[in-house]
């Protein structure tokens, strides 16, 4: 287990994924991931989508403290439409540090921009405001030449897939970005003053994306160890990373993630501005959160989930509910709205947000404030009239050219999950959705990661184009790194289940790479294609550590000599060896439909010179001890 | 932890499951768990289905080497149709005891019955003729209680589900379950040389059940062990248990295994019939087989996979798959016709088979040695070849009043799923369906719990009647005890989802049971209610160790003071302190349709009130650090 990933002196997460190197693609030098297969194969490398930065690229640098390079700085200022700005200054409370004991400070970064990016007056700096004047971005253009990721083999591929109306293109050109966020049914959230991130899509005509939550811990005296959240979360995959931090540091703490992040960060900021008024939901104001969004506005947050669908009138129909408000900015915002008898001031406020995201490109995630906490309260009223609002309110956003995308659910069993996709499509207007699983029971606390996979591979099947995910720990206690591992991966395989699913193309590149590794007994190649090689190689090593076994053409669960992927490649070398070739062999099987049995005499005919030669080159079977898992 | 379920002295794992006791419901003494809550909570007790036999019955005592209570024993006798018969003599090869190595050995169980049941001349004891002729068994009658579980409490459900034409009723009937198994729609396997058996339906109109396969230790010293394997699947929820053993002492480790299971046991003949051959699958008779069926059959072995759909012509079908034949019973099958360039002796002598198995009440589980092996291969022209030749085979089965359930896929993309089921339904004439998930993705090994939970739950939703459980190691190693029971709950929470979206009566209760208990921080309630309470606390433990956090009213991820379930059970006490009554407050909510906004008006009106109620009596918020999971 040498070479399984580990925190370096720097205190993050490095070296390359096992078996993958990184690529960089085209003029604009995309950064992939691409996994060599043994020589002897035959079999191309398999490019595959890599969100975990230059943390796994050997030839970079790692350096917290300077950050990552900004590798959007010239395409946004060569916009033209940008200006910089003395920043806001930095407060005590902007840290949590409102009390008297203000202890448990975090170093701050040392190279803080003084002087961030804002839109000059007049000016819209958003990717969609971008798009609907025809301007193709160099952020579009990267996410095409990242999306097309294994497209190249397309034609090998017949497109099959139930996609319930997206509108997947064979390839992904810079045009069909700039149309899907044109149209509002993708978006590309970066920050101006995130320069680090590499471009990515959220939209249903866009691989599924997936999003990890992370936060801070109580006494963050390492910054390191903040960072390596982030870094730990996007080397399994994740795609978006949300910074759910609360109480001390939190300011500082997100200045050292976004500085370090390739990938877009977004934020909670009621959390923050709860924080600035004592924890008292009450003594919320307008003046206050605003500070707050344009505090986190200029350090480079990318999305900003803002619960303004949570409103007033809304509030009476959670209490019936089993749980009531699940949601921790749906619950401070309905005890705002009791507390003054008054409508929401984030909903009241919406358009002055819109300003202020436009002019540093934000997008909206439009949080579901009362979505549904258990089974009981799946796709109730309060969950659906929140809906409608966010609907009003993505046209509201879009009528600035702002980007948005839409939070889902929460706890729905199976049958009602795709009417919430549905409705979704129906109320927004198709801006993206972004769920929370759904998990599809409440009986399995520690196990929700898969509870709420299930309905992830779902709804992203139907539709829904991220998927946050959710991790062993829910319901129970705080994620730990192997559980944060957990999530991503279960969460990536949910996502590239409904990749397939929904047919898009090339999806099933690597399920075939794999699958053909798998039946050519080539273990390594196998580890290396899969979502978590280390922990592929690990449970084969369990059983069978012995470096051989690494070739070997049979694996343990049914020993050397009674393996059914052995015996069919008998029966397949058989046939090849006779003089017939594969497509004689093959004759019996051209008979038409799928349900019909086939041409019986021509396959009988077959068989019979078949079974001579058979026997004629020998045909032996070893079969023995093990067994566990097939029949 | 010290009351984790350990293994004791004798060497199996006994004692309660965590905050459940042991109940026997009925003149039969039906069992069953039940869960009981805190008493201040006013909620009921919660029944859920039990699987685990008398291990978790404090009462019981356990002595493997004396076996279980024969249960059925005077139910068998008393209608009069067997008759005791000489045992087959037991051979060195059944134990695979063949070459010169004859060590190895485990124990003969003590106890052998020396005369096991066998129909008499010209009977035919299977519960599906007595069904058609009319006869409620107590086996019937007994599969009606246990099925009821929380039906009693179905008056405060409103059903809600969609079931693709299932006919799931609100009662369960004795009635109804002869009816069922009349009609081949559900079988009730249970041999009678296995009479220590707990009745259990398997059919799309019951709960949906889960299987668990095990195998024996390349070196099986220790029949404890062999036993326990049987023993911990059950305590999790496996509802039958495949003993997929192959090798030395696999008729001795079967009599241990079924002498101590109150769950049937399934096994596939055709392993240990290869073993009598040296492992040489051209070498294999129907004289053999036979007599392995019969040796098995005495044993009490209650299902049988027979892979009698693998035909000589379907064989060809399987070369250009990318996994070829996956199923090891299917290769074996399909490598004995190329040899011989015969069709099968399984499907030409399948009405033998059928005379035998009617002669114990074995049910048939069609073997699917065809399914698809990746994603590449699924619902190729081979497998649904395969499905309708099972259909003509269940028609022939039915015909001499024999159970039969189908085994089914296998590794199938999620929009590939249902046409599965489809044609199951279609071809096979409703005998229920039981896949082995299917995976959805071929690129996650180390995962393929979570990948084929997801198929699973999807394929249990459209009808499947029991799933056959995937473990971590799946195409990787052998399972170790975890990885067990990760599978065991992992399937658990897959058929409950189903149940749950087939809206079978009642299967919320515990969901809402557990609800409750998180929204009112109960927190033993919930670790009770969950799947796996040792999990779901050991979790909850990790971060807040301490006893007083069990009873504290928030959790650790979003810390004492900044919990949306504290702030929304204020928000209901508010409500509920001012004179204004519950159905008041509520007055808002009663505006109609899901999708339209509420009449503001309403709820304005009341929110004025309240407001100044809420100011009045304290509207204290607490809030500070932590954060994680949710926004």
């Amino acid at each position: 287990m040498a070479d399984l990933p580990a925190r370096t002196e720097i205190g993050v997460t490095t070296g390359p994924i096992r078996g993958s190197r990184k690529i960089h693609v085209g003029p604009l030098g995309v950064a992939m991931r691409e996994i060599h297969l043994e020589p002897g194969s035959g079999e191309a490398p398999v490019r595959v989508y890599d969100t975990s930065g230059p943390y796994t690229d050997p030839e970079a640098r790692i350096d917290i403290k300077a950050g990552l390079p900004a590798l959007r700085r010239d395409w946004i200022l060569g916009r033209g439409d940008v200006e910089q700005v003395q920043a806001r200054e930095i407060r005590p409370e902007d840290n949590g540090q409102l009390g008297p004991d203000r202890s448990g400070g975090v170093e701050p970064f040392p190279n803080v921009v003084k002087r961030p990016l804002r839109a000059k007056p007049g000016a819209n700096v958003s990717q969609m405001h971008y798009a609907r004047r025809g301007i193709i971005t160099p952020e579009m253009e990267y996410v095409a030449v990242r999306e097309n990721l294994g497209r190249e083999r397309l034609a090998e591929y017949i497109r099959d897939g139930e996609d319930f109306g997206a509108s997947i293109p064979d390839y992904v050109t810079p045009e069909f970005v700039r149309d899907e966020v044109a149209r509002g049914r993708a978006i590309i959230p970066n920050n101006i003053n995130h320069p680090e991130s590499e471009p990515m899509a959220i939209g249903r005509n866009f691989l599924v994306k997936i999003n990890a939550n992370i936060g801070n811990s109580a006494v963050a005296s390492n910054v390191a160890a903040e960072v390596d959240k982030m870094v730990w979360s996007i080397r399994w995959g994740a795609d978006t990373v949300m910074d759910l931090s609360t109480g001390r540091n939190i300011h500082d703490t997100r200045e050292w993630i976004l500085r370090n992040s390739p990938v877009p960060i977004g934020t909670v900021p009621i959390y923050q501005a709860l924080e600035k008024v004592g924890g008292v939901a009450e003594d919320l104001t307008w003046e206050i959160f605003r500070d707050t969004l344009i505090e986190q506005a200029e350090q480079g947050v990318d999305y900003f989930t803002i619960h303004a669908g949570v409103r007033l009138p809304y509030v009476p129909m959670t209490a019936r509910r089993v749980t009531g408000i699940v949601s921790r900015g749906g619950s401070i915002m309905a005890k705002w709205c009791l507390a003054h008898h008054k409508e929401s001031f984030l909903y009241e406020r919406f358009d002055e947000i819109t300003e202020i995201m436009k002019a540093y490109d934000i997008a909206y995630s439009l949080g579901d404030g009362l979505r549904p906490g258990s089974i009981a309260d799946a796709n109730d009223e309060a969950q659906f009239a929140e809906l409608y609002t966010l609907g009003e309110l993505t046209r509201r956003a879009w009528a600035q050219d702002v980007q948005v995308m839409i939070e889902g659910p929460g706890h729905v069993p199976m049958h009602k999950i795709k009417a919430n996709m549905d409705k979704q499509l129906e109320a927004c207007g198709e801006a993206p959705f972004y769920t929370l699983g759904p998990l599809t029971t409440d009986i399995a606390p520690g196990y929700d990661h898969i509870t709420s996979g299930i309905g992830a591979a779902m709804i992203g099947w139907y539709g829904t184009a991220m998927l946050c995910y959710v991790t062993p720990k829910e319901h129970l206690g705080l994620p730990d790194r192997d559980d944060v591992k957990v999530g991503v991966v279960t969460y990536k395989l949910a996502a590239h289940a409904a990749d397939l699913a929904k047919g898009h193309p090339a999806a099933k590149v690597r399920d075939d790479a794999l699958s053909r590794a798998r039946f050519e007994f080539r273990w390594r190649d196998q580890f290396n294609l899969s979502l978590d090689p280390d922990t592929a190689e690990q449970y084969h090593d369990q059983t069978l550590p012995a470096e051989g076994a690494k070739t070997a053409h049979f694996c343990s669960m049914c020993g050397p000599k009674f393996c059914s992927m052995k015996i069919t490649q008998e029966v397949r070398d058989f046939a090849a060896k006779q003089n017939a070739s594969a497509d004689t062999f093959l004759a019996a099987t051209s008979t038409g439909t799928e349900t019909a049995a086939p041409s019986e005499a021509a396959a009988l005919k077959g068989m019979e010179e078949m079974s001579k030669v058979f026997k004629e080159t020998g045909s032996e079977l070893y079969m023995g001890a093990g067994g566990r898992e097939h029949d």
